[in-house]
């Protein structure tokens, strides 16, 4: 489940004519759940919540902003529809379906469309997930389309509904910032929970290292690896928005996109600072373990070193010749003992010079 | 077998006249196979199997598109015949026959001449195998040149028959575009085999690191070094043609070609993401095996550690020295169990202390 | 607390709106203090230390240049005043008071906004610690925000008060590029503070190598990695300054700016260097210990290879057979100590000729 | 021998005056050799061997093109009648008898001066040698110096007689690209001879590593940057030719500059995969000793944990110790037996279960 | 001393006002030497030895070109006359004495301010020492600042007074070149010292590697780093001077600096090459102890594992067990000794096998 991550796209079969519909994520295939906002900083704000993409297109008629809000990209059917009425291009809606995009930025014109990756980072494997949110801007209409359920943009939601700040007023454009700002603050949680776990794996190494932790240590370097190869492409999106290359983004909006450029290289820098880190473990685990064996190596040799000559003094003298002149002195067996001592002792003031006691 | 792929090259003698066509491949040099289909929007599809090129160029006067497919590239003949009907430029023609070329886009102004390559992933010898692909992309006639046989294009063929999307009407350059969507799906296959490979030998790694893990790792590593080599320049190859400098290529393609862009990038980090997680794997299998000797010299030590010492004392009282007073008393015997009992605790503490045990 | 600084961020809720002013500091909470300064050529300098932002805005009415240093940016209320006065943009209110800004100018034609860092080195700790610096320069007024106290601008109050150089005449912007050059002189202290910290730890390293060493490396390793995070955005932003992008930069100022920028990019070369060569003292380490495990397996190695021989044999005559004839010769005893002599001459010549004695 | 190449330059005095002739080679500084071929389309082909520099620029006056070629450049007389017949730059001629220049194309208007370099390699010694060309395109005549005598320009020679391809009409341009031409595929040829090395050298080390193998590694490696070094600057040195900066450079050529740049580029990307699959080698071969170093430790803590526990029961029943009860035991000898089998056995099963035997 | 070097800087106090002149060189601050030479191609050439500043100004009244070398930059009040007579800029003055710039250089108009470092290698020490040059360009006179006494500008004094080559006619941007050229000359001295430590270096390794030849390749690696950081730089310089951005350049003097800027990209390339070998030779150096590890080991665990089993056995027909059969066979005693040489071939024989013997 780990590397299969790095290789999902498209799945339409090789070489079949783009624009086929085919669904290509594994989320929960039950239920799609439509939830519309239309708003205008005149008439104030309608909540809908249509029970099919037909309901919604009608309720999109409203003079001011729109803002239909898909979960779950399963319904080729849907798709259809919507790509007939917004006259979409064949190729955004298999973008859409098939979620395995890298994030991009396109401008068909009379909309545009945009991909990113919604991030969450489950704690205990240590595992970063990612879902694909597509969004389609429209010069009154928003369309986003989410692989599965959540909340990040429940925030977004409310300060339509209570009407703070310029959300009210600042059109689809302006929206479609808010969704990509709200996407990549949620990068910062993650980057800081990632952060918490390296500094306790970095505790860890120091205090009381083990294969584990190696272990451990390797697969965040995998998941930063994963990471910024979903991130790292978004830096190029969020900068073709900013610099207005687009007619749909206004002049008023690319002020604040430029503000969510600079936090999305801020977030970049921060996945190489950590990359670094890691493999700066990796090396210090690696020493550490040399220095443990070096350590161990260092007491088998002084055992050794101080036991194996004195015990060959016994082995002599546990002979059996017949004529073993030492054996029968009289104090024969405390000379031994002498020589034993004097030998440590010498072997002992030779190891205190090497420092290896 | 598997380093000589990195120099496979233009085999004519060096510093000979460039045009002159000396065939490079190994492919099966038998019978060539050439496949014909002429179509439009309106006259809808022949297919053909001419036995001979000449059959092939009288039958290429259709006046909607027309595709020849040819498998085998070593009949110098045909191609001479080939280049002399449609005017291709000499150095096309050595390109296709001398088949370890780069892939590239070079525009004659009357055609464009692409190089890709086709690969192949052998999962039992974790080789990668690679293959010429040439596209001559006239304005109504495309030619294509596949140095062995295959099937890759069998689902375009199938759209043209049935007349699915837009590739009737779209004339021999959305033929390219399909025939390089197609190349560039079909390394989407390859990498998630590769994917699948890596999250074997990962998990092999971590369970149950053996010297032959550490060599298809190896192995892996230098088929990604490969892999990067054959697909990076097709980022350019491709940008090329969707940035439309070439005039060949319609307006309404490039969106398509821009698709497939995508699909090149995302091919490429992937490829770097495999490297990088090689690359951990080698560090990490390089650092379990210090952990193992660690391992194993602290049960050798603890084990020294332990008898040596009491093994040196039985020494002592098995010499035969005649005055030993020891040896006569009552207790003797238990008092050195005792003593060697004594020593062996006492190390067992010193070991616990120091975590070993 | 050494990682999560590198995660460090606008904590404003996710999602929630721009320009929602949310202190992230961790700093000293309790009183801000303003100083300011206002002169010009002619009419010299005043100094004041106005009890509220209030005060201080009425002061800055002053014809020449006026110079308002604030100390602390938690207190949300007079930052809406001067954001109200001087017609400030929400986001950058935002980013002075949520302190993890990436340096960074921008140019909001009536102002310009600049993000420094001020850093300092806690020897003891070897950690680099880093504060957030705002400078908002309008045409006349300058407006500098500063986490918490500190002494880095004295010399400059020293400068103006006593008229010094062409401060006074220089107008804001001069008098931003004497604060941005005061913060780049201060980065040279903290880059020698971490010279000679490296060179001691190289010292150690090559004297007497033990873990702590390694681990105080690494630990310099990372800072390394933090300040390059820290400093590498200011050489950008120094440039765009010394290009003269901005029209409040005078021409005469940016002869000024081109030499802060040399300035930048010796200490980011510098920060490289350091990179290296403590990556390079990682390796040297891990040699090390690697020729200190041969030293002491040779020992070990020595010992064994010497005495086991000669062990077997004083074991061979202590065994008990009956019949045992070299037990009963006369030299026997003799005999076995010249053997057991001429085995250990015959190993130390080999292990000389091996070089390991 | 191996690392001086890396520095060798031009040996003028350090600050003498640029133009001064100083030959820096070592080549066979005996007899320099000149031929000499006068060719167009029209008036055929005439060979000569010219006895002096004077007599080549006399028969140089032929309308058609005509290709002067020197083998040796120590002549610095000969070199100053060139300059002053020709024309050319006193730097030019200081570059041409110099021989430590890295490739460069230089444009004096009249004429075109590229340097390249020729190179051989030595499979013996596992060195690349290098000698350089030096090329100066005039309109009408070429002139090419190289240093030692060499047979690689004998098949554009055969050409040029028998007059195949374009090479009679093709102009001094057209005979440059062909001589870069015939370099750049000679190239190939040492990549293939290299390649064939590395394979063998990766077969030695998964059969049978030895720290021969080891320094063979990391001579090839450094083989490869000294490659690098000499060919890297061909790349741009082709790409201005073929981008017909220069005038001299018919536009027709530069089709056949372009395949030439592309042949270029493959061999630097060739270079920089083998450079990659030398240092996985490196890897492969610490990681191989690291496991054979830990092979070598499971057999010596097996035999010494089997052997040491028992040979200290033997021991302790060795002891002479006057009451030992179980030494006068009837079944005591068999129950010792017992006792060890026993130890033995246990020992054995826990090394099982720990995978080691 | 090693490590200060790399953050030498500007030592003006942090926030002083810019142009405040602080000398933060270390040199010989005794005695000043000023040398002028004024020449031009009719008057010829004039020598002097000015005692003062104020002298040499006055001599710098010379109609043709003047160049004025100053040896020592510690003489504030030298500089301030300077500055005042040839109107330099404050900025450039501060350079002059603050011997820590990086290469660089500046235009202002109505001179160019070169800064270049003047290295030399310290052979015994494996230290590389550095020197600013600073070069101040006007239209007729030329100014040039070392920080001590030297000699490598000797050769560029004897071509003016003998009048070779174009030095004389060249005016001051000819000489700047001359001087330029002499500076980078002489790095390929130290480059081709370094290059034959290297080779040393590499030879001991391969012969027999110690601690020390380790050491000495670190400390290698980190000059390189110090010599990358102070030429990298130059790189930039050396091509805005060829470029002809600056007016003061005569178009003639260009063509010499693009060859001077060849010189200074293959000085950078060696540097990068010499780089690369040594981190080449770190990793031989680890490979080749583990090899030793291994070779050692592998003698110990042959010699326990013959050993160890027959001294057991030894021992156990060392026991002074009452009944054991075996002691009372009449060939008991040479059954062991068959045993025990049946044992230790088998154990050979598995050794062999195993390629350990």
């Amino acid at each position: 489940m780990t590397i299969p991550r790095f290789t999902k796209k498209i799945s339409k079969i090789a070489g079949s004519s783009p624009g086929t519909l085919v669904h290509s994520g594994e989320g929960d295939l039950s239920a799609i759940r439509i939830s519309m906002m239309n708003y205008d900083a005149e008439r104030g704000v309608q909540e809908h919540a249509p029970a099919s993409i037909a309901a919604a297109i009608e309720l999109s008629e409203f003079p001011g902003s729109s803002w239909i809000h898909i979960e779950g990209v399963h319904d080729l059917d849907m798709m259809e529809q919507i790509g007939a009425h917004f006259d979409i291009h064949p190729l955004t809606l298999e973008d859409i379906v098939s979620v395995g995009q890298r994030p991009k930025v396109e401008d068909y014109e009379h909309y545009l469309y945009i991909v990113l990756k919604m991030l969450c980072f489950e704690e205990r494997e240590t595992l970063i997930g990612s879902e694909q949110l597509s969004i389609i801007i429209g010069p009154r209409t928003l369309i986003s389309f989410q692989e599965q359920k959540g909340e990040i943009f429940e925030p977004i939601r409310e300060r339509i509904r209570k009407g703070r700040g310029r959300i009210r007023k600042g059109g689809s454009d302006y929206l479609a910032y808010a969704l990509v700002d709200a996407v990549v603050d949620h990068y910062f949680l993650i980057l800081e929970k990632i952060g918490e776990k390296i500094e306790l794996l970095e505790n860890q190494l120091l205090d009381h290292p083990r294969p584990r932790t190696l272990q451990a240590i390797h697969g965040m370097k995998r998941e930063m690896i994963f990471l910024r190869k979903q991130i790292w492409p978004l830096r190029e999106v969020v900068n073709q928005l900013a610099k207005g290359e687009a007619d749909i983004i206004q002049p008023e909006t690319r002020v604040f996109l430029r503000d969510v450029y600079d936090h999305t290289v801020h977030i970049l820098d921060t996945i190489e600072s950590f990359r670094d880190i890691l493999s700066g473990m990796i090396d210090l685990y690696l020493s550490t373990i040399s220095n443990r064996i070096n350590e161990v190596m260092k007491v088998l040799t002084m055992i050794s070193t101080i036991f194996i000559p004195v015990t060959f003094i016994a082995g002599v003298y546990g002979m059996n010749f017949k004529y073993m002149p030492e054996l029968d002195w009289k104090y024969g067996y405390a000379f031994v003992w002498g020589l034993m001592a004097g030998i440590i002792s010498l072997i002992i003031i030779i190891l205190k010079k090497k420092n290896w006691l």
